[in-house]
């Protein structure tokens, strides 16, 4: 164990090292890149964070991080608000958005299936998914989680959950390849997968089920 | 340009982006790991850098980060004060430290002489250190910068301010590969490297010139 020369700077290292992929080597070299930035920028460094979780709301509609009630997908009228994309978190909104491919809304999981991780059904904005297609105003679902086994399981979930309002539920299209994270495909790759999405049960007979 | 769900996440991820080796996506993901923990988390990870840059102070006379105006390497009579160890960093003297091989004092210059990075010999604490030399309390110094071109010009550099005063500087041992940095050398050739330290007139033959 490390000998902090100063109580401050150990729990400065601390901090930095609770994030994920962040050694204590890592850390320090933050805290002292940091130490020299002028008070004013590292003070600013801080509040961002004080503020952070206490300001931040999420959209009411689709569970989006939002600066406010309803986010500013789900209250513009230049949007197909009957269809809805359903995402495991930010990242993934801010991937589709950025292909300009998609015209619809979205729905937040806020993680997906994880067993492993505790993750379960509960856990996810899966109810709130349902009351919004009982709602009656959505009229097509397609599933945008990552391709592995996690993805696989939620969205088998949430398609048996919705198979009583028979409306379509599709995947986007699996040009992105198996295992790959969502958040790193390419644009166009991730664009063209949800232009050529294919009905969810297509999905089963690729996959030799 | 990512388009950002929210101005407050934005913020967040441009200040870890600024963090070297940092880019967006990560920033992105501490950002989200940071929303995932509980509030009174989040609001003390901002509290501790606010009062970083504010509350640190450098010990007065070796000018290591330090809680108090003296660093207890300086305030304790257990050391032996006539030898000074000229660092780069805290960093260096954390791993110094982590060998238990050395009774000494610190001076941490707080970088080196590197021209393309525009740090002349006027940004670190080298007056500090002549000044400390002058005061006639220092019997040896060892220089322990990294084996890097800079850290060669700072040596030397040094080298002829101390020359007038008589008093043996030497290196620690170049068991240290060429170009590696101090801080990620392993402790039992650091350690040794300080125990077999070498006169720095020394250096200049082993080297060609």
């Amino acid at each position: 164990m490390m000998q902090y020369p100063s109580k401050l700077v150990e729990e400065a290292v601390e901090a930095f090292a609770q994030l994920p992929g962040v050694g204590r080597k890592t850390a320090l070299r933050y805290v002292l890149h940091l130490l020299r930035q002028d008070e004013a920028t590292v003070k600013k460094f801080g509040n961002v964070f004080s503020r952070l979780r206490e300001e931040l709301k999420y959209c009411k509609t689709c569970f989006n991080i939002s600066d406010h009630e309803t986010c500013s997908i789900c209250s513009t009228t230049k949007r197909d608000h009957g269809i809805v994309c359903v995402v495991e978190d930010v990242r993934d909104v801010m991937a589709i958005e950025n292909t300009h491919q998609y015209i619809g809304v979205y729905h937040v999981l806020g993680g997906i299936i994880s067993p492993m991780d505790g993750i379960g059904p509960n856990d996810l904005q899966i109810d709130s998914l349902v009351q919004r297609v009982a709602a009656g105003n959505v009229h097509e679902i397609i599933m945008a989680l990552s391709t592995t086994m996690e993805g696989d399981t939620t969205n088998f979930f949430i398609y048996k959950k919705l198979k009583e309002f028979n409306i379509p539920v599709s995947t986007i299209a699996r040009g992105i390849s198996i295992g790959d994270e969502l958040e790193y495909a390419d644009e166009i790759t991730l664009g063209r997968s949800i232009v050529n999405r294919i009905p969810y049960e297509k999905t089963f007979s690729s996959r030799g089920n």
